[in-house]
């Protein structure tokens, strides 16, 4: 099975769906929306193409196997997620469904192979940025999604959740009623390659990383500040609310808590990726009366994030005090942070030794679709391939000659896995 | 001359234009543009059904006097403007250009009177809101408004200035030129009636109060600051360029600074009106890589503004550094601050006192056309009427009982001046 010789195919795979992604700054992919469906769509016609057995799941994932294969036996997967988000990077997601599909063509182009077999799934909804939740498609796969998710809407079509999977298909009354879609007790092992989306491979030269767990998170997607609007001019400061002034309070206190916790050892990040004051009364000339901001604490310890949530709370009820304000607070979202699978973690290791890859254990701060499956109860293991610039921004840049190794390592790593499972293939040699 | 006999008259005046003016929330009449068109032709229709002349002067800026009297003579000059911010009250320059066509309708009923001729100007493009910038209708009949000034745009149609004003029929190549379109020389007064905006008046239990002087101010519209976007989990915290956590920062030094200014005795005030991130790259999880906020210092003291601009560039530079992030600002913009007349400040005194109205000497914190006047060299008054709420924004209410008594001290000041001016006025007796 030579993997290298599919790098041709990843490049057409990942120029094309650039190419039609692309909206004039970024890659924007719509999660269950016009963008999305495009990549999906691309993607369905290419493997029919190269002969793969291609379906949607019923929550309009995408589900690709060989021919022939039985869908009812213990199988191996391969996943990432299909979209972005706006004016996002091209790899973040679909580099770890392309990675599974040349898992696929090798195997096809390989006659088969002696493995448990493959299944590759192409998830939706991952990305926050478009409904406020993240881990709508694996969510609804595996019968976690609410009914406030459901009714969640699209920050630009403003469809629901449950319109726009109900448009693509999608089982909603098993959705609805949190049945399972995914068969979790036939899935021997979750796989999932994604570029790193921080910097840390670059700074100490790893082209790949195993990733050991996945942080959770706390989020409100928006907190609103309510002060009292007034002539810029005319009202001295004792007697203002300034709502923005209270806003930026709040974020200079979260900043320096957060680099307090820091020092004390704890592991967080904190980010506000949405603040403004209202557009429509928007004056220079006018004290603010509202602003907003989103807010998100990121951690691998749930301890850090509660502790951090709670004095998040504390101080929003003493700016308010302090400064005649109030805040107003939307749905809290968590994210449970994740351990992936040891085992598996070992074999992908095993395999970047084999090679000679420099490598290392890196966990992500992000959140991935394969903290949903390990939290589900499946075995699941994560690699990293090296990425500069970050992601979801356009700049991000994975070199193809890492993700080919990443893919050469993913490959050999379902290719060890039998019916017996994870522990059996820990056990064999390479 | 019965003015109080007019009340009916103001209250339909304030009634149809709030109606005609409403946009679901607060009144919206948008500089040179067709909400403030609106209300221009509403007050064209009714002073020619009450038989005054009107006119548009050569920066599209109505002016009204009574019918016959001729223009070439020295004149008190009654104005200020017809247009609104986004969302705001009704009664915001609207006020005073009610309150000279009542003292125009009271020497039209009364069948003229032995005072100098008496002009009212309904100015338009007061406000900043809509392009960056105040007082384009007095800065263009002063023949002040500069190229730049011209060319700044609407913030909703896009259209500049130049255009907006020649779709009005102004006189762009005078106003280009810089030529004068009102006669200063021909100008014994510029009175302007306007509702307080901030919240000294009421508490102070004050109707009328007699403005000394105006603030000036210094802007920016936009400060956009540029840091690194990046996926939220990913980066840690000492390899972020966050900028909207240094833009809140920068806005918290604003503040402690302007507080130690007060604690200093300076005479300030300081907004941040338009805040936020970038709405294109909006997402929970991303760092935000720019954000933006508008800058506003307001002083009775050039001395103060200069001292408090050079201390916010030289913050930005500090933040700059220290956080990895740089900022970038559009023009600055300037108001100077205006002295009034002190004679007109008396004559205007001695008529509160006259009718054992309370009122004090409050100066403006809020910039008024009557400082282009000042400024132009033209004896110039304010009178502020007593308003609660603030200006800006729907909530503001000025009792109307207040209004007929500043419109009486109002007519009874313009009736004191004859040719010779101020002078002579404040000389005489009540």
């Amino acid at each position: 099975m030579d993997i290298e010789a599919l790098k041709p195919v990843a490049q057409t795979l990942f120029d094309d769906i650039r190419t039609l992604s692309f909206d004039g700054v970024g890659v924007t992919r719509d999660s269950y929306g016009a963008g999305e469906s495009a990549a999906a769509d691309y993607l369905r016609d290419f493997a029919r193409r190269e002969g793969l057995h291609v379906e949607a799941d019923g929550a309009a994932n995408l589900v690709f196997r060989l021919p022939g294969e039985r869908a009812d036996v213990p199988a191996a997967w391969i996943g990432s997620h299909l979209d972005s988000v706006p004016q996002g990077g091209n790899f973040d997601g679909l580099a770890g469904v392309v990675a599974g599909l040349l898992c696929l063509l090798a195997r096809r182009r390989a006659g088969g192979a002696t493995a448990a077999p493959l299944g590759v799934i192409g998830l939706r909804g991952e990305e926050s940025a478009w409904f406020g939740k993240a881990y709508l498609g694996s969510g609804a796969a595996l019968g976690k999604l609410g009914a406030g998710d459901l009714a969640l809407r699209h920050r630009r079509s403003g469809h629901t959740v449950a319109e726009c999977m109900a448009a693509l298909g999608a089982d909603l009354a098993s959705i609805r009623a949190q049945r399972p879609l995914f068969d979790k007790t036939r899935a021997l092992a979750y796989l999932e390659l994604h570029i790193e989306q921080g910097p840390v491979m670059v700074a100490r030269g790893l082209p790949l990383a195993v990733v050991p767990g996945i942080r959770g998170n706390v989020r409100h997607n928006r907190i609103t500040c309510s002060g009292e609007a007034g002539h810029s001019g005319a009202v001295p400061r004792w007697l203002r609310k300034d709502a923005m002034f209270a806003v930026a309070e709040l974020i200079v206190r979260l900043d320096t808590r957060w680099r307090e916790l820091l020092e004390r050892g704890a592991d967080l990040v904190v980010t506000t990726g949405v603040v403004g004051t209202s557009p429509e009364e928007h004056s220079v000339s006018r004290i603010p009366g509202t602003a907003s901001f989103s807010f998100e604490a990121r951690s691998k310890s749930v301890a850090v994030l509660e502790e951090f949530y709670r004095w998040m709370r504390a101080e929003c009820e003493a700016v308010a005090r302090e400064r005649g304000v109030c805040f107003a607070f939307d749905a809290r979202v968590d994210a449970a942070p994740a351990t992936m699978d040891a085992g598996l973690s070992e074999l992908l290791a095993r395999q970047c030794r084999a090679r000679g890859v420099p490598f290392d254990l890196v966990p992500s701060g992000a959140g991935h679709d394969a903290a949903q499956f390990a939290n589900a109860g499946i075995p699941t293991g994560m690699l990293f391939i090296r990425n500069e610039h970050g992601s979801h921004n356009p700049r991000e840049a994975m070199d193809l000659d890492d993700f080919m190794l990443g893919v050469g390592v993913l490959a050999a790593a379902v290719d060890s896995l039998r019916s017996g499972g994870v522990s059996e293939a820990a056990r064999g040699s390479i």
